[in-house]
C-alpha cells in the first residue's frame, strides 16, 4: 500500500501517522482471529509476536488512541476490537461508489472482503454509453455526469477510482465536487486533490515482493 | 494484506517475521522517493518519521538482514535500495502466471506496478474452452491442464490465483504440483498447502479502513 501521506497527514490534528492507522487494521484482524480461536484476552507481547512488531511498538501505536489495557490482564479482545472498529469508523457501514466499469471495477464489485468489513458498493459510474443505465455484476451503472445527484441521493462518502491513469484526475475532481470525502485510487498516478480529501493508493507489488523474498531466502538456505 | 503467516514463518530459518519483510517494501519505496527528491543519505529517524515507525523499529528491522548504516552518515540511499532489492529478490526479474481470466485476472494483467518492480506476467490459465489458446489483454491463455508444461517451459516461479473461492484450492494444488514456489491469493479463502510453498493473501479492505478512519477522525475534530 502506498498511502498518499501528504493529503492524509496534513488534515489530521494531532497527527497520527498513516502507518499507525494501517497497523490498527492488522491488530483488528489478529484480534478477530484470536477471538475465533477462543482467546478472551491478549497482550502487546502476543500481538507484537503475531505481527513481528516489538511490544513497545504495539503499545505506542495504541496509545495514540487511548488507554486500552488492564494491569495484570492485558487487552480484552472483544473490547479492543470494538474500540478499533470505532477508531477506524467501521462500527458503522459505508456506502461506496466505483468509477470505471472495466475489468478492475467489475472485479472489485464482487470483492467480498469489502462487505465483510462494513463497506457496501451502491453505485457504479462510467462514461461508456453501452454501460450506462444497466446493471453490471448486479450494480446499477450511472454516467459520471450524474455523480453529484447520485452521491447525494445514496449518501456516498467514499469512492474507488478504477479508471486509466489518463482520466483518473478528472474523475477524482468530479468525485470531490460531488462531495465524496475519501478516494481509494488504483490508477498508478498521484492525484492532486484538496487537502481535506483523503486518498489511499494501492500498491499490489508489495505483496509480490513478500513472495519473492520468501522464495529467495529459502534458496539461500538450501533445501 | 493478510499474510498467511503459518506457511511463511515456518519455512524461514532464522525466522524473519513477515511483517518485517512487508516493511522492507515500505522502506524501499521511501528510499526510492528520497533518491528521486535528491537525497543521497538518510537515517533511521528520517525513514521512521516518513512511515510513522520509531527509529528503533527501523534499525531493528534492518538489523535482521545485516549492518547497513555508517557512523556519522546514516544510510546511503542507493546502497540501501540495492541491498533491500537483493533481500527481496527483486534485483532479478520474475516470471509469473495468472490463473483465472475473469474480471480480476484481466485487470491484474494490465496492472503496471508489477512490471515496475520486476514482475512479468508471462502466461494465463483458465478452464473455459472459449478462452484457451487465445490472447487476453495481450497474454497467451492456456488450459490449466497444461500448467506443468508451461511452468517448466517459461520458468514460472510465482503465480497469482484470481479464481472463485470454490476452486482456489484445486488451482493452488495444480500450481504446486507444477513447481510454482509462491502464490499470491486473491480468493477469500485460506489455502492448505505444503509448508515449503509461500502464500500471501490480499486484503483490500485494509485500504478502505484507512479512508474511513481519516473521514471519521476529521469529523470528530470538526471542520
Amino acid at each position: 500500500m502506498a498511502e498518499d501521506k501528504k493529503n492524509v497527514d496534513e488534515s489530521a490534528e494531532p497527527q497520527v501517522p498513516q502507518a499507525v492507522v494501517s497497523r490498527l487494521s492488522l491488530y483488528l484482524r489478529e484480534l478477530q482471529h484470536l477471538v475465533r480461536d477462543g482467546f478472551e484476552t491478549t497482550s502487546s507481547t502476543q500481538l507484537g509476536r503475531l505481527l513481528g512488531f516489538t511490544d513497545a511498538q504495539v503499545r505506542k501505536d495504541l496509545a495514540y488512541f487511548g488507554q486500552f489495557g488492564y494491569p495484570g490482564i492485558g487487552y480484552r479482545c472483544a473490547e479492543l476490537i470494538a474500540a478499533i472498529k470505532k477508531i477506524l469508523g467501521t462500527n458503522q457501514s459505508w456506502s461506496l461508489a466505483i468509477v470505471g466499469m472495466g475489468n478492475l471495477g467489475r472485479a472489485l464489485i464482487g470483492y467480498r472482503g469489502f462487505q465483510q468489513q462494513g463497506f457496501e458498493i451502491v453505485a457504479g459510474f462510467d462514461t461508456d454509453p453501452a454501460k450506462i443505465g444497466n446493471k453490471i455484476e448486479g450494480l446499477q451503472v450511472y454516467h459520471l455526469d450524474e455523480v453529484t445527484q447520485v452521491v447525494r441521493e445514496k449518501n456516498i462518502r467514499l469512492a474507488i477510482v478504477a479508471v486509466p491513469s489518463a482520466v483518473a484526475q478528472r474523475v477524482a475532481d468530479a468525485l470531490v465536487s460531488a462531495g465524496v470525502e475519501g478516494i481509494l485510487n488504483f490508477a498508478p498516478v498521484t492525484l492532486a486533490l484538496p487537502k481535506h480529501i483523503h486518498t489511499v493508493g494501492v500498491d499490489l507489488a508489495i505483496e509480490l515482493e513478500q513472495l519473492s523474498f520468501n522464495v529467495v531466502s529459502k534458496l539461500a538456505k538450501g533445501p
